[in-house]
This record gives structure tokens, C-alpha cells and sequence, in this order.
């Protein structure tokens, strides 16, 4: 299951990545011959999500070696180190990005005048290496819940289209569901961009995983109402001492989970975790354009001329998250010292 | 200001609704004719606000009497009190629906062959009512901003749109910016229906209040980052012990407040104050139709065939309320001892 949705498929000499604003209405595909056409579809969110964003760069890098070749070595690696940078601006949030563009860079330094079929290679261990990540952290994330039959609340969408395949926090589901531990998911809608009416619940559907779409808002009711133990979700950037940046909305929620003794779990890869920042107060966090939030489509749905505020993420404070979850184990009630150990693990 | 958007039109012989269903984009009447027509349009969102449903339900009590005054007068009565039944079924969370009915059917107790008159002032005096309290509870709750600038969030619309005019919420954030005591407004968009990008945000545009549009998710990131000072919100029902209900998403706003340190101010008139019920878990939450959380329009948004739960309104425990503003004061840190009192107090 769930490997199938394959949004992000290498195509012998281009990439070919499912467009996801188009979803689950419509499934079409574009196809990018050049690191610009994939550094526009990772602004423009045709592929979107923390992992697979980093992916779809890392293909993003054997394309602008392709491109390249034709030209002469000490230009092409000019202009190579160019459209990487392109590439690593597309979005500004997300480490994932930045993290497989500098392994990308530190392959290429080290290649000759054909780095193609390297950074190919790489570019492929990078995405596998991301699924494998996924099944491990949902082993991990399921342990948690092994104590007995959950509701839980996911947020956005952290699953096979948002990572290299199989999820993060839903990765975690599908494991917990498979064990027989999870009764019922609870997905917010994630407005602006509803991903979690659109993606989340798209894909738990075809999995056969109970699902119920709920506005945003209607969380926290649905925390006392509903009987919930654990929130789960993905994450873009996790900071040294454990904040987490993830989709707007993320943090009223753990807010909202701690208020109630909801459990809140995040579950990332390792290659979402940046001991370089302190914290999340430093943290660029990206705004995304007013339109999101006006129209829906081409129909507008806002007072015409309104101003509008929409950050793209937010900020969890370590405080408030019970669980980290990555593919090298559990962190519980993260600090910067337990991260850092967790960090110098091998896997 | 304000008043006129004249939502609630009595035109000599049936009622003229505003169709907040199609706000702004269009400024579209419907005219009802007999109680029935009134009914559905509560039902189905043409009128909405709870003090601004009781308004229409008075005239629409008013329209059974001008519809039943050729059947004979025992039939007459027995009809009539069947429209209001119907009225009163026609939403069943906000309590100001049945305290106007309750109202209108008092009077209609003592009157004779001939009450439409008597009604028709009832209802008006209803009406005109409301606008006063809104005026008072503007100046009530400005008092409480006095101490310096403010940037408040607002949630759902508790408006001029909502109300006979003026707004509870919106007066008295309308008071509070005619005093210079407002420096901005951020609206919460309010899923599902939008009232806050659609009608929140166009009433305060229209009066020059500078306000922005935010996802519902924002919120708690947006009070962390913009030194927003107080939440201001509206009420449907708020029972004996100061439990507030209100517009989905109200309660998750009150509990990121507390925790952020901002206050929780909550407008409405005693109309809004039901007594008879001792807290917030015995109020009976109107879950509305799965398609308003799954289209826009015509469009779908969400994935076809999902479940979908959409509760339309949400309990705010009154420990996390720091003022409640009626037409006859200020309670602050409600209990049920002091809203006893106040209930108890003249205007």
C-alpha cells in the first residue's frame, strides 16, 4: 500500500512529479526537464511536504547535471552550484531541502567531468533511504500506542505524498492500524491549502483507515468529545531543542492536546532535524500568497480587497510535544540534550 | 454605521431577509411571506446570528398571524402555535430563538381576533431592543479595552449582520475603535461557512477598521507573534455557570488565549443567557450538513465519499472566560452566583 501513490518518480533522464494541487479530483503529472522546472514546482507546491521536497531537489540536482553537460567544466560547475541555490530558495522552511541539496553539493565536489550517474545514485539512495525511514519511525510511532485502541488527530498531510512514500505521522498510522491500534482518524481539513481533506483523508481512504474530515477549528471539541489519546503529525523543521515547525495550525493543536491530556507525537526523519538552530523562534517562516486564502480556484470566497495574514507554518514549543519520533527511535519530552544524543546515534 | 446593512427589513406586510449566504459578492433579498419561509431561512443560513434569528423568528410569528386571520379563531390559535413550534425547531442551539418565541407567544396568550398589531410591535420592540444593547454592551466592553491600543481576534461574525445591528462582538470592537482604543482586528476566516473572510471582514472594511483575514489555525500563532491583547467573540447560548456557546472554533481560541496570556471577552445580550441550564454539556450542538465542510458552491474540495463530522458550535468552559458583556454590565470571571446577580439587575 501506499508506495503506489509514487508522486515523485524518476523517468530515466527527467522527473516526473504528481500535481498535487490537483487532488484526488484529477491526477496529472508534471514533468520537469530542469532544476528551474523543479525549483518552481516546489514553490508552487505541485509536490509539497518536508521529505519529499528534499527528494524532488535531489532529482532537481542530477537534472541541472544533465542540463549542464553539454556545457564546459568549469562553467557547468558554476552553474550547477546556481541552480542549486535556485533550487534550495524554492522554499524557505523546510531543512529537509536544504539538507539533501547539501549532500547533493558535497557528492558533486568530489565527481569528475560525468557526475550524472553519481548524483543519480545518490539522488535515489536519498528517496529510499526516506521510505525506509518512514516504515522504521512508524514501527517506533506504533510502539507508543500499543497500550490499547486510539482516536487520534492528524494534521496537514504527512503520508506517502509528502515523503519519498509511506508517511511520517501517517506512516505511524498505517503501522498502529495494521497492529490493530487505531480505531478512528480524525483529519483536519489544513486550510489554506486542505490537505487534509484532500490528501490525508484520500489516502486513508484507499487504505481503508477509518477517517472523519473536520474544520480545523473543530479540534479541540473533538478532543473532548471524541475520546482522542494522540495527536500525530509530520514536521518541516525541528530545532535543537526540540521545537517543532509544521503547518499552520500545528501548535494551537498540541495547545489544545496539552489543555485536554491529549498526547502529542511528531513524527520526522532525522533529515527534518537542524541542531544548527537553537530554536524555533529563529526560523523562517514562510508567508504564502493572499490568494490562498481568497479564492478557492478561480472563485473568490474573501471580502474582495481584503488584507490577509497567512503564514505558512507555525511554531510547537519542546514543551508541548510528548513524543518525537524519528527512524533512529523515540525521543520523549525532547530537550536539546536528548535530541543531541538521539542525533549521534547510528541507525 | 452599521445599521445600515438592514439584514432584518419588516416591509408593511412580510419580511425581507438579506441572503448572508451569498455575501458579499451579492446583495440578494428574500422575501418571506408566511412563518415557514422564515423557518427554512434560519434552517438554511439565510439569516444567521443568534440574536439576529430571534429577531426573525418574532416577525415570523408575526407573518403566522397575518397568514392564520382568515381560518377561525380556535383553529387560528392552534395553528399559529404550531408556526412557532416550527420556528423554534428551526435551529436548535442559540437560545435566543426560543426566548423571542417564548416572548411572542406571552403576548399572544392575552390578545384577541385581531393580534397582528400587537405582534408587529412586539416583534419591532424585539428589534429596536437588540440595537440598544448593542450599543450598550459597545460601551461596556470599550471600557475594558481603555488601558492602551489594542489588537484583538475576533471569531465567526457577530455583527451588524448578526444582530438587529450594530454587533455584539463587532460593537463592541466598533465602540472600542470609535475611541481610538483599536489598532487592529484579525478576522478569523471561520470554517466552514466563512463568516468572518466573508462578512466579519466586509463589515469592518466598510467601516474603515483595519482588519485582517487569517485561517482559523492562525490564531494562536498570530497572538504568539502579533501582540494581540483580547479575543472578542459573540455567544449563542451561555448557561447558568458561565459557559459560553459558540461558533465552532471558540472554545480552541479561549484555550490558546489563557495560555498565551490574552484575554477572553465574550458579547451578547441577556437574551442570550439561558438560566434554565445548569453548564455547557447539557446544550444540544447542531451538527450541520457534511456538504458545507466538502464543497464550495457548486466545487467539491475534499476527497468524494469522506465522513465528515461538522459540529457547528462548541462549548467554552466559563473558567476560561475573563469578561462577559451585556446590555446591563460587565461580569467578570463569570460564575453562576454573578450571573444570577446580573440577570437579577434592571437595565
Amino acid at each position: 500500500m501506499s508506495e503506489r501513490f509514487n508522486a515523485i518518480q524518476w523517468q530515466h533522464d527527467h522527473l516526473r512529479l504528481l500535481d498535487q494541487r490537483a487532488l484526488p479530483f484529477t491526477q496529472t503529472y508534471i514533468e520537469c526537464w530542469d532544476s528551474a522546472a523543479v525549483a518552481t514546482a516546489i514553490t508552487e507546491m505541485v509536490v509539497r511536504g518536508a521529505p519529499a521536497i528534499g527528494i524532488s531537489a535531489a532529482y532537481g540536482v542530477v537534472l541541472s547535471a544533465i542540463r549542464r553537460s553539454r556545457e564546459a567544466v568549469g562553467d557547468r560547475r558554476q552553474a550547477m552550484l546556481a541552480d542549486i541555490e535556485q533550487l534550495r530558495l524554492a522554499r524557505p522552511t523546510a531543512v529537509n531541502l536544504a539538507w539533501a541539496l547539501t549532500r547533493m553539493t558535497a557528492c558533486l565536489q568530489g565527481l569528475g567531468q560525468n557526475p550524472e550517474v553519481e548524483l543519480l545514485a545518490l539522488a535515489k539512495r536519498i528517496h529510499q533511504e526516506d521510505i525506509q525511514a518512514n516504515r522504521r519511525m512508524g514501527e517506533w510511532g506504533a510502539a507508543l500506542l500499543a497500550d490499547g485502541k486510539h482516536r487520534v488527530i492528524t494534521h496537514c498531510n504527512a503520508g506517502a505524498l509528502a515523503t519519498g512514500g509511506f508517511g511520517t505521522a501517517l506512516g505511524v498510522i498505517r503501522a498502529a492500524y495494521a497492529q490493530g491500534l487505531i480505531e478512528h482518524v480524525y483529519a483536519d481539513e489544513t486550510r489554506p491549502w486542505l490537505q487534509g481533506s484532500r490528501l490525508t483523508a484520500w489516502e486513508l481512504q484507499q487504505d481503508g483507515i477509518p477517517v472523519s474530515v473536520i474544520v480545523d477549528s473543530a479540534a479541540a471539541q473533538v478532543m473532548r468529545l471524541c475520546n482522542v489519546s494522540w495527536v500525530i503529525v509530520g514536521s518541516d523543521r525541528i530545532t535543537a531543542n526540540g521545537d517543532v515547525v509544521n503547518k499552520i495550525g500545528t501548535y494551537p493543536l498540541a495547545v489544545c492536546a496539552r489543555y485536554h491530556g491529549v498526547k502529542f507525537m511528531v513524527a520526522a526523519p532525522t533529515s527534518t532535524v537542524d541542531l544548527a538552530l537553537p530554536s524555533g523562534d529563529v526560523v523562517e517562516i514562510e508567508n504564502r500568497p493572499r490568494r490562498e486564502v481568497t479564492h478557492i480556484g478561480e472563485r473568490e470566497i474573501a471580502t474582495p480587497g481584503v488584507a490577509v495574514l497567512n503564514p505558512a507554518f507555525d511554531v510547537t514549543p519542546a514543551a508541548l510535544v510528548d513524543a518525537i519520533v524519528t527512524e533512529r527511535g523515540v525521543v520523549l519530552n525532547p530537550d536539546q540534550k536528548k535530541l543531541a544524543a538521539m542525533m549521534k546515534n547510528a541507525v
